[in-house]
């Protein structure tokens, strides 16, 4: 077997595309092998091409992540595209380039991989070919698919797309089933990687020497991949994307590129955290500097006392949506540094039990009781955004017919900001939420409210693959198992761990808007068996802890009323120059800093699970020899998310980048802290 | 609704049944009530019957532990029996006697309950009947059906049980997914109760306040149970029975009672492991001395040798099961406390991939090249029990119509205890291994078994229910991920947490043939992923942590030879007079004492997962005043599961009573201790 190796020259310094082409035409007939480590040298990958198929490995610091991996697809009505393939090109190359989100974690993100392009031939039958993209950073690898235009290959239907992910090690695995009726509304699963079925990407797998989470990048036009274990050595997950209700995975036309297979590996799981690796395998924006209207920041609204049972989505006599309602929440908005108010139920088609039935919403009338003329003038006067709402039950048809008009009336009225819903077990009654179907559907809805100049924070749709870099009005998304299920949900809500397992699940993927914030632990009235999980200092960590560029403060204003540590929602803002996970350990402790982007201030958020425990932060992220104000709410000595969960302690002392922090974390418990730069 | 209740006056002693037999007859519209506590006043239950239905409750210590919760049936070609009742007659009493198993982990059981018993008649229609029995313990309900003989209901065909577990508390919960290829042999799931999809029983359940463990008792001529999640609360579990390949949950006909379905209770799941109700609610073994046939002990066999691509199950070059080996082992066993050899592939029919074709053994024709009458006149003669082997993969049918002859045939060799296997993943190519079929045809397995004194230790068979109880040649089973996939396993085999996950889960059903003992961790040469995830002093840990009456020493006997440490395996008995979990957390670490039944001694088991600790262990479970010498295996300083798990430090200390002993576990460590009686 003749071994062909790429070792890539490293580049001092680049600040765009450098193409190192290597034209690269082999003729053998058994393998061509190819090598490719990253600008590190810590990853590297390599891919072999025989007869038998496309094969793919990774290893990190010399040891293998992933043992050799199939590549390829079966294709309806014509043999499966994956193997009797020659390599006829093979090019290298090195990228660097630094990038300036419009918004979001970072202020700036370093984009740097080496990079093989291998475009392969079928040496028999039909011909077809296929270029796979391999991108090699130092936390990881994405690869793609690309279905040239060519002759054999045009209209066509992949019926399996058959990228496996050999595990090398039996992870630990953190993991929310797939092909469930609540979509991603799940609390993680921790099992060995052995025992796992079928799982929702991010997967997150960890032992003692790695972490290593798969997912996806930049999911346009093609279906979800969820990872299936194969039954017959319970180590190796294949690609299983969600299919249409007729059985297809993906319906497309050449040219066409697949989203970006995505392995991010560090040495902990903690670091994984700050991987910009999905971002950077999404396209940039072809805006180049923000418009106004795309703007993060907090918001409130009329939602949580819908789930703890005191008012009603549907209209009459407990109708949440109304003038007045709205307009105290504008007020609360106003007096605060709370940017956007929510209006849930506005429009008509609520009545009664709207998720049962075939949508009736109209997305432009409001209900009666709601005037939304005079509650978005009231707004403006105010200063304050009003954030509407398209909850489609699922009905797509019945949503797509009324889209255009929804978002121009939006547009009329002066919002900019839409959250959408999908509540639903399947799209139309028979689609999946994750295949191909939605996928399509949601990015015409980023993009028709782009048109509008709407913001999108979308629930119960596609998982984030890192689309908003592409698409910067697609600011969040919930696709998480959130707050609403401490409130109204039968099973009790949430656990103490939830909040500590999705940074680093769901997290990794991009921005969450779980709607964090509830001051008020004593909603049993309605909700007798329902409880919130934390103590209220963790509730402000959450702020920190969970990415969000729309971050909700989900409460009532009533129960914001005269409490001090409401001023740390009031401080913390919702976008940043800079984000550091610092430590943690999955579902046990978490501890994130961030610098505010319009100022010198940082933020620090610890969380804890169920126990208590002390976390010791060194504040070396602080600039050296600046002295900081740290406003710190913490939990307070009998503090215990289940029996004295408001107890709360605020102190203020000056410190500097050389201090060590210690935080005692109660049961359920956190840590939220503000450094004003002195 | 007028309530009902039923106070069970205490009864000082009784050393029989007593019946307090308390004549009822209540005519209402709407509800009859009932209500029982246990003998210690902590747990109760409340039944309702009315026009709805028939629903249950469970409190313990005045906290609802499962809300009220359906009883009843689907019926084939029949309304459902689920309600429209009325209570006829209801009879309580009261019931404590102790009773000795003729083998098992404690020499004396105290069998205490209160019992209600319900007489049900539909007032309308079929009138048919249903007799319902709950028995409250200290540490839990069961309650099981009862089909009187009558007109309306004779031969029929159970469709559904209804039974549901309408859990109060989003339990952090422990399980294993039913409906899977590979049964019961799955590492467990860590999840939020809210997450469980299907799970099999034993299922765990926990939170800050009290552990609950659902299973079920004396699971005769019927269908498994497990356990579905409703998902329009995720929080209700309802009995999903394992189906025939037709659909049809169980054949059967009246007169006719189900298993009991438990539900044990506890203020933390380390206790779960002393409770006595599973082996309670059986029935008791008609015997009433131990015939001399039935043994508990250890056992070593041609086996490891295979899993680690050693030796091979086919006959040829590579055969294990050879005359010359069988007696190497057999002559090893003797030189020590070891009972009994195991021949795994003694028979003809293993050619090959036996797993992969229809079942071609044949159960009485031993393979060229092992002399079976030479080797077990070999073991008679010194004093060693031979122990056969019945691997079916799956045809049922195939062996069944061998199975009398195969028996017959050990009988008349001397050899009185039996290894079954059933692997494959559907019996007979279509059966569930945990149907009405596999659980008829195990039945039969025990009862011609016991007709030729045979013991039974069966693999990939039906879960235990206690029915050890009964049937005392049924011996133990594996029924969990055990050894074995440490050895050959492409997973690369179990992690370090799961044996401490097992005694909390799959043990508490009963005896486990997990097969503990391999000393020898270098077999990489065939194996290059695989491990066994322990310390040494872990593996024999394991002999006390992990309950089994037939022990195996699963390595081979070079790999014993000149080991110090194997001392502890030659004096660990199998059978034992007192078993006490002492201390632990699942998944976490386990200690748990057992005094041996045919001496003073005591011995002690440790064990962590793959993090290192210290537990501290209060001696108080020996005899006050009475010096014990502890000879004690425990970890090196260095010892750590996967960079240096032989290291192993024995040291032997007088101990009493009112010592505390600090034992420090290394990662994936343990520590196994023999306390002397002087």
């Amino acid at each position: 077997m003749r071994k062909q190796t790429l070792w890539l020259k490293r580049a001092t310094k680049m600040i765009a595309y450098v193409l190192v082409c290597l034209p690269y035409f082999v003729v053998t007939a058994f393998a061509q092998d190819f090598y490719l480590e990253s600008p590190d040298k810590q990853v590297s990958t390599r891919v072999d091409v025989s007869s038998d198929g496309i094969y793919y490995q990774l290893s990190y610091k010399n040891k293998s992540v992933i043992n050799p991996s199939r590549l390829g697809f079966r294709i309806k009505d014509q043999p499966a595209l994956a193997g009797g393939f020659m390599v006829t090109d093979a090019q290298s190359s090195e990228y660097q380039q630094s990038w300036q989100p419009l918004w979001g974690e970072q202020q700036e993100i370093n984009n740097q991989y080496n990079q093989l392009v291998l475009y392969l031939t079928e040496t028999q039958g039909l011909k077809r070919q296929l270029t796979i993209y391999f991108r090699l950073f130092d936390d990881g690898l994405g690869f793609r698919y690309e279905f040239p235009r060519q002759d054999n290959l045009t209209e066509f239907a992949i019926t399996e797309e058959l990228t496996e992910f050999a595990m090398a090690d039996n992870f630990q695995s953190w993991w929310i089933p797939a092909y469930r009726d609540q979509r991603y509304e799940y609390q993680y699963l921790k099992s060995a990687l052995s025992s796992v079925d079928v799982a929702h990407t991010p997967l997150l797998m960890e032992n003692d020497e790695l972490a290593v989470a798969i997912h996806e990048a930049a999911l346009i036009d093609y279906a979800s991949m969820t990872l299936r274990m194969i039954t017959d050595n319970h180590k190796t997950l294949v690609a299983d994307l969600v299919p249409w209700a007729d059985g297809t995975k993906v319906y497309t036309q050449a040219p066409m590129k697949t989203p970006w297979r995505t392995i991010q590996i560090a040495d902990k799981a903690v670091e994984l955290i700050n991987s910009n690796l999905i971002l950077n395998l999404n396209e940039p924006a072809e805006l180049t500097a923000k418009p106004d209207w795309i703007k993060p920041g907090k918001y409130m609204g009329i939602w949580w006392e819908m789930h703890i049972g005191e008012k009603s989505w549907s209209p009459g006599k407990s109708q949440g949506a109304t003038t007045k309602r709205a307009m105290e929440y504008i007020d609360f908005a106003a007096q605060h540094d709370i940017d956007g108010v929510l209006v849930e139920g506005w429009n008509r088609g609520w009545e009664g039990e709207w998720w049962q039935r075939k949508p009736t919403f109209i997305f432009d009338q409001p209900v009666a009781g709601f005037d939304i003329k005079a509650v978005s003038d009231y707004a403006k006067a105010k200063g304050v955004e009003i954030i509407g709402h398209h909850e489609t039950a699922a009905g797509i048809q019945h949503y797509e017919a009324q889209m255009d008009d929804a978002f121009a009336y939006y547009q009329k009225l002066g919002i900019h900001s839409v959250k959408m819903g999908y509540v639903g077990t399947r799209l139309d009654g028979n689609e999946w939420h994750h295949g191909q179907f939605m996928v399509r559907h949601f990015q015409k809805v980023v993009e028709t409210a782009a048109k509008y100049q709407v913001m999108v924070n979308a629930h119960e749709t596609i998982k984030d693959t890192g689309l908003r870099r592409t698409y910067p009005n697609l600011m969040t998304r919930e696709c998480v198992r959130g707050m609403e299920y401490n409130g109204g949900s039968p099973d009790r809500g949430n656990l103490p761990n939830h909040t500590v397992i999705i940074p680093f699940t769901r997290g990794l993927a991009g921005p969450t808007d779980f709607t964090p914030g509830i001051f008020n632990f004593d909603y049993q009235k309605n909700r007798p068996n329902n409880r919130v999980p934390t103590t209220l200092a963790k509730q402000l960590a959450l702020y920190v802890t969970l990415y969000s560029p729309l971050q909700m403060a989900a409460d009532l204003p009533e129960n914001y009323m005269n409490q001090p540590a409401f001023q740390f929602i009031d401080d913390v803002p919702a976008d940043w120059a800079k984000s550091i996970a610092l430590d943690g350990a999955v579902g046990e402790y978490l501890v994130v800093a961030r610098q505010d982007k319009s100022s010198d201030d940082w933020y620090l958020g610890a969380i804890s699970n169920e126990k208590q425990r002390d976390v010791n932060v060194e504040l070396n992220f602080l600039p050296k020899g600046k002295t900081f104000k740290a406003v710190i709410y913490r939990d307070a000595k009998k503090t215990h998310w289940k029996t004295n969960p408001e107890a709360i302690e605020i102190i203020t002392q000056r410190v500097q980048s050389d201090d060590l922090l210690k935080l005692t974390l109660k049961p359920g418990g956190g840590a939220a802290i503000r450094f004003v730069a002195l």
